[in-house]
């Protein structure tokens, strides 16, 4: 089956869709860590996102894409992380209602942080066939339209523009993104083709949940089996649309280990002054490790969220 | 004995001075803060100044207003705080001898900081004596030139810089500033009375620490006697010429609960994802008690530094 996979005008378009509803986010730089790796390192803040992560646009853009009849009754997902948040978000502010299919062992900080947006919430066993079973009983109740969290037209189109907006003030030689289901990565990767075709992408991933790269290298999805990383946005396996453009546009997909992601949290807390959430660390973490060349070079790094549990933050550095 | 008050002047010349060695830090909004309170919140971010605090101002002020012949020398405090710091990275610019006098007890994480700013520590007994008499044997054996965290001319002057920095981007009715030696609230507000004077000043105290509304109200310094606060950098009492400042140019002084510190710190981690230590948070702890008046107001809050220990941040939060 040919997949479609978005073209130039798809994120021109997705960027300008979503302009208004979501943060430009700053770049921040880091005098320390430029002299310690000798090279200069641009930190896209999407921790600052709407919603607290990159999430908040492939969701407004998926949703705002939408005709009024398609909309008319509702946006629905499964999830327990950021994209929960950003979806109950986007269907608020286009007054429309989100369903979101969460399990019963979500943190309560996430449960909260949905119903904050307005999220209406079914709660179900925490396993996949279950959470998959429970989102296809409430489509089909309620008529609503499913935006799944990454393979998505329209979701991978809107992630594409914290790249672009990269591009817009940088050109760096590589971007550094973190890869879970791959929506940021393969947005990413395409914005680098339209707009700066020499940049190259790369990602990162924590080696305890290592399907991106295992199917990278096998040409095929792997699905992750078992993942134990602190890194809880990047447990789900690659999707489909995502993965036939990281096939193609993605240079390389470098790993990391769990010691390597607290410390880079670590780096990003105590000299960065800003709050991340261990996916966002795995970049950094991948610099730590120098599994990527970066010496004299620009490198953009997207931190892609800031939502922790922060009763459990000394887990994390 | 007649105080030496800085004039406008001085707040003009220690802002020309010290532009380019430190940082013009961001201003930060809260959509969900100026909901919650029915105002318009400003947050100076201090926390990303350089070395981590407001500090770098009044030490960079002070260290480069020195004549080459005072300077020769170098510079000399005691410190075991965000002031030694910032010190030995201003000695450093001007590429002078910073000796600084620490308490055997500092934390680790402090002295590490002060030594890679190439500060040369002498270590004392933990009690002030014992840190004024070291002080006072380290001056008379270098011969340098002792810059006071607070009770000094230059840094007052420095610390003044942050208001002028506000005041050039909005017009805030109010500002919220904590308060411990005193030498950002009476820079503040000098800088409110010199550039913007309709701008109230209210100072923001721990109640377990509340030395400076006792001597507000007293019209006499009352030193602070065994404070004990989780705002580490508000411990100490205030100095000669902050006070003489104080009384003439602050609205007020309010004091906070152990327990609002706490909740402030955790909404400015949870919600505007950034870092910062338990005495930023003190200003915002006074909004959340509702001591400050804010109702359609603009109101700007100095986040007056982000130097905390990792291993013990859920003693804060």
């Amino acid at each position: 089956m040919a997949v479609n996979i978005p073209q130039k005008k798809d994120l021109l378009n997705a960027a300008g869709r979503i302009a208004n509803k979501i943060h430009n986010t700053p770049i921040l730089t880091s005098e320390y860590l430029n002299k310690r790796f000798n090279t200069q390192l641009f930190f896209k803040c999407e921790n600052f996102q709407k919603a607290g992560a990159f999430k908040s646009r492939g969701a407004v853009n998926a949703v705002f894409s939408l005709t009024s009849v398609e909309a008319s009754k509702g946006v629905a997902t499964h999830s327990s992380g950021n994209h929960a948040q950003a979806l109950a978000r986007a269907a608020r502010l286009r007054n429309i209602p989100a369903y979101i299919v969460m399990p019963e062992n979500a943190p309560q900080v996430k449960v909260a942080a949905v119903k904050a947006y307005g999220g209406i919430i079914t709660f179900c066993k925490p396993m996949l066939k279950a959470r998959e079973q429970t989102l296809r009983e409430v489509l089909s109740e309620t008529g609503a339209i499913e935006i799944h969290p990454y393979d998505n037209f329209q979701v991978v189109s809107g992630q594409a523009t914290a790249a672009m907006e990269i591009f817009n003030k940088i050109s760096p030689d590589l971007i550094l993104v973190p890869v879970g289901g791959g929506g940021l990565l393969s947005g990413t990767a395409l914005a680098a083709h339209y707009f700066l075709s020499r940049t190259e992408v790369i990602a990162c991933e924590p080696k305890e949940a290592d399907d991106a790269r295992r199917s990278f290298l096998a040409g095929r999805i792997i699905p992750s089996v078992n993942p134990d990383t602190i890194a809880d946005g990047l447990l789900t396996s690659l999707g489909v649309l995502p993965f036939e453009i990281i096939k193609k546009y993605v240079k390389d997909i470098v790993t990391v280990e769990e010691e390597s992601i607290k410390a880079a949290m670590r780096i990003i807390y105590e000299r960065m002054k800003i709050v991340v959430e261990p996916s966002a660390a795995v970049p950094l973490a991948a610099v730590l490790e120098e599994k990527v060349d970066l010496k004299g070079k620009k490198a953009a790094v997207i931190l892609s969220g800031g939502n922790i549990d922060l009763d459990k933050i000394n887990q994390y550095i």
